[in-house]
């Protein structure tokens, strides 16, 4: 029976470590100098106190560092730390009972009581003073050795009243802190994991563009070398990362003709999609893009411009991949000798194989998974954009992931992935730091509210930052089908305003609005053929500067921002404030309308403003700079799509 | 970096396994024959199909039960098993890729766009049929080996039609899911705990009585053979579990006199749970009471007439505790070579020392608590209460409940823990089946409603289950002082009807309400002298009756029952449904007014009770007979606290 005994039989109770994702499976995240709280519950059986410390370190290996907990009542615990670097930490909660501070509440309360000399109770005093200042003495801090020994020779000739005073001096309880008796230490066995990953993992515009279409003339396709006046339109209007679908040689046989057609014609150029032809596969350029150095000049010149590079990472093989040849085993063979193309029956996607992530030789194919990710970071790019991951096994996801991160812990992983929502977040738990989301499709007022609530939820928020995308080169969504530029205002604005993160695929700030029914695609879409563009029309390209101008400048629509709905007197009018970390205050009401002038009066969130009912206070349109006084009630407001689509309020007073 | 690979990557992402009390730490709770259903999140990257199955087994080494699980949609599965017979269990949620289903999907997907002969597809249909007939032989099933080889040899001859018939047939798809490739299996690193312990945990009405008052005339102990009145009495009243304070020697140092004095006169007969003097300590019975013998003697007179007996199970001695010579080292130790008495100052209780449940031989103490259990066990207790956990580590606990219930399952724990709420829950957490609560203190419609809400709470469900006492001999709740007949009633009325446990101790039928102000306490409280008392007094005897018949026919009102708050017009009304597991439906109707009739409109809880607003339907008050017609809407209910202070209505259409 002897053997059932537990090791070391914890003294202390210590549970529900918050934030925690499946229970500390998973990590939680957080970016480069953003704070983490974290509370737990902990007690201890009987009277005695205890103290609470937070532990984090970043890696595995590293020293652990402590911070005092809070109590915060009920046996609820909490403190925080602010990591100030990118990588993979843990933290934890310690506790343990504190005997020193136990011995002080006693000794008050019986002091108080009048007990009489103590001299007991004094000499307990002594021996734990004693038994500190060996324990000091051995850290070798041989000053608190010596006045805790002192201490333990002064106590026992002292009165109650002098023997309070003495313990209760903040030297005393200084070093009874410090050197105080952690025997019955209980730590849990798991710390949790953190993930503290780059600013921009948490804040920032994507801009998609094909560096081929970069002349615009629909005729003549570009180089890397040519995509300057891009770049230069890119930064205009705001946007933080570049993001370029594939770069890689593009495949011929099966090859997609314009519109996605079967057959592709002489002088079709493919979809960047289907990887892999006779210039090799996913570490090498496109030929017709340049070369290796044009497309390490493209990153640093995009850099030099504050613009980072988005690469796009589509784990597929067209059949002229030369893996195909040199590791025909990472594929699916079938009976005949054939490999196996991508299907979903009936549908056949002939240009494109996909991977046999689970062959004989999966190590060998993760390994080239993770050395082209490593290849590409030698190469200066820190941001990649993945394709469709839910088509790959997490377990891949999870493992490659963290092996790049541990060269490049400030890479950034966007994640692809147009599916059900139990993959969707799981793909962001086991890494990736963004998230497409279903912001694409959700339109009407009430299913954007409640699709940000979830998103805002505790835990979703620990974990999972979504990505809003109005449109991209494959999802021309129904509501901006042949719609007004005030429609497309309006999807960037909410986009802009609601989330962190945003992003638009090229054309979107020109209104380029026509589909090829019944799919929600462009016509003529870029991913098939070149498209004419003028980057000097006007379009929406003032509105988008100005909401990335915002951005920049308002901490409210950053990472830390809070999303607060209050109500509108109009289904077609949204009204919500962004609250930042340090108490600024931003109101915005947005119009769904795109076609008709709407008026209703605007209750704000009162709470989250921080405004009394009745109060008066005023507000600065950052999008305008006009200013107004708005109460704490109804305020009346007028959007006119042909005007304006929203107010950016600035709280002022 | 090869050496950071995942052994075996998961093919299939599970998680969020429901039941789970802090993700799988502490085990969930059942009783025998309750099912545990268990949900689970479980998907894997691209098209293919998986199969999902339940697996579950008693105690770690026994061999697993495998249980399909159901696809509820959104990637959630569900399936349930039943545990009969008592123990530890586990239980997870495997899954892997299914390979036949998915061919057979894809066949039949193809057949119908009449995609040609399909030949390959064939042919890797008897690939599939061929590697499973061998496994189906290597495991000795030569039947299913033959029957697949001969489809395999079949399939390849068929047209698309005739292949899909025969692969769509039971027998075939039978063969499949039984011998089927489940080589990319995946399952949870660590499996889920479940206690399954005896029917009478989950559902128990408790009497506790002190045995040396057995004769109730206030001057003569009794010996625990002179208790077979009140052994018939608790039976008659309809409770299972009596509960007799500590019966083990009594110390004489310090020993308590009556209403809790510091000095007792001689005669005074002493607090049982000032445990441990001349005639030994937990292992002995109180000479006074009788020898083991008649102790045994007790607990299969109770048994036979359907009663379990509860021992209490205190941990703390008197100075006179045979511990206290034998073993020092168990005790706190003072400079002034003292042992330190339990104290919360400037509270000093000198008749009480606490053991050092941490001290050097730890181990000793903890194996003697064990043994003490175990040899309780083996004179036939199978129930506990015990004494103040919270004052104990919960470790010891955790590591003794478990250790006692290797060798007897069916023993049931009662936890005594009047402490904050984190304390309480986490008791339940490790081990204990059942728990004291706060309900000996929520007198009031709103915050009983509320507390109710949170004990039916996932998962506080899950793992707590609170036993409802409108007294105890430390408890005389302020609002039973002095308090009338009607006021036990309903008392007992909520208790009995609102949880599955519930408990008096004796004199509550009696309407026993002096209190010795200020405290909470009784008058010349048993614990410390002999009380008068008449057990053929009528009190509320029949209302206690009546109110455990009920129970004991109601399923409703037992271990699976779900309490649903109804609306009344009068805040001194309260209506509540309770819904059985199989359907069946109760309404309670209780006045919380012991003093005026009260009268007001109930709305029933329509959706609990399965009625229709505006729909007729006749009850039955299970405590007097009689039937009315009610609506689903507002009903006219009128409780005068001389007449009755409930109805407790059965739904009978």
């Amino acid at each position: 029976m002897q053997s059932n005994f537990p090791e070391h039989p914890p003294a202390v109770v210590i549970s529900g470590i918050e934030p925690a994702v499946d229970g500390g499976r998973y990590p939680v995240k957080r970016v480069v100098g953003e704070p983490l709280e974290v509370w737990a519950t902990v007690f201890k059986d009987g009277h005695d106190l205890i103290s609470v410390v937070l532990l984090w370190r970043r890696e595995e290996k590293g020293e652990w560092s402590e911070v005092p907990m809070r109590d915060l009542g009920n046996d609820r615990w909490g403190g925080e730390f602010t990591p100030d670097r990118e990588g993979l930490y843990e933290y934890t909660v310690a506790a343990w009972p504190d005997r020193e501070g136990t011995w002080l509440d006693e000794f008050r309360k019986k002091t108080a009581a009048g007990e009489g000399d103590l001299a007991v109770e004094r000499e307990e005093g002594a021996i734990w003073l004693r038994e500190a200042s060996l324990r000091a003495r051995q850290a070798g801090d041989v000053v608190a050795a010596r006045d805790m020994m002192q201490m333990a020779m002064l106590l026992p000739t002292l009165d109650p009243a002098e023997a309070l005073e003495l313990m209760e001096g903040e030297g005393a309880r200084a070093l009874a802190r410090r050197w105080g008796d952690r025997r019955l230490l209980t730590v849990p066995e798991q710390a949790h994991p953190l993930l503290v990953e780059s600013r921009l993992a948490g804040f920032s515009a994507w801009y998609e563009f094909f560096p081929r279409n970069a002349r615009g003339d629909g005729k003549t396709p570009a180089t890397l070398r040519e995509c300057t006046r891009v770049l230069h339109h890119a930064k205009a209007l705001g946007f933080d990362v570049v993001y370029l679908p594939p770069v890689h040689p593009i495949g011929l046989s099966f090859r997609k003709g314009k519109n996605n057609a079967t057959t592709c014609e002489p002088g079709d150029i493919g979809s960047p999609w289907a990887i892999g032809g006779e210039a090799g596969g996913h570490r090498d350029i496109d030929p017709a893009l340049g070369t290796m150095e044009d497309f390490r000049g493209f990153v640093e010149e995009a850099r030099a411009l504050g613009l980072e590079t988005a690469m796009d990472f589509a784990l597929q093989c067209s059949p002229d991949h030369p893996w195909v040849r040199e590791h025909p085993e990472w594929f699916h063979h079938r009976p005949d000798g054939s490999i196996k193309y991508a299907e979903n029956p009936p549908k056949k996607y002939q240009d494109i194989y996909p991977l046999h992530f689970h062959n004989a030789n999966w190590r060998g194919l993760w390994q080239e998974i993770l050395d082209t990710l490593l290849f590409w970071c030698g190469q200066g790019v820190r941001v990649f954009r993945v394709d469709n991951p839910h088509t790959k096994p997490v377990a891949m996801w999870e493992w490659v992931l963290r092996e790049v991160r541990r060269k490049f812990p400030e890479a950034v992983f966007l994640s692809e992935a147009f599916t059900r929502p139990a993959m969707m977040r799981h793909l962001a738990k086991i890494g990736f730091s963004q998230s497409y989301s279903y912001f694409t499709w959700r339109t009407g007022k009430e299913e954007l509210q409640q699709y940000v609530r979830e998103l805002e939820e505790w835990p979703v928020r620990q974990y999972m930052r979504a990505n809003f995308w109005p449109n991209t080169p494959d999802i021309l969504a129904y509501e901006l089908w042949n719609a007004p530029p005030a429609k497309f205002g309006i999807r960037a604005t909410l986009a802009a305003t609601l989330m962190p993160n945003w992003g638009i695929y090229s054309g979107y700030e020109f209104v380029e609005n026509k589909p090829l029914p019944p799919k929600e695609e462009y016509l003529d879409s870029e991913k098939y053929q070149l498209r004419e563009r003028d980057l000097s029309a006007p379009g929406i390209t003032v509105h988008i500067s100005a909401l990335n101008a915002v951005r920049r400048a308002q901490p409210a629509l950053q990472e830390r921002g809070r999303v607060v709905f209050g109500e509108t007197g109009h289904e077609q009018v949204m009204a919500y404030a962004r609250v930042g970390p340090e108490g600024d205050r931003l109101l915005v009401v947005v119009t769904l309308d795109a076609e008709n002038a709407v008026e209703c009066m605007v209750t704000p969130p009162l709470d989250a403003l921080g405004v009394a009912p009745g109060e008066s206070f005023a507000v600065e349109d950052l999008l305008t700079g006009e200013t107004w006084t708005w109460q704490g009630g109804g305020n009346y407001v007028k959007l006119d799509p042909t005007e304006r689509v929203a107010h950016v309020f600035r709280i002022v007073q």
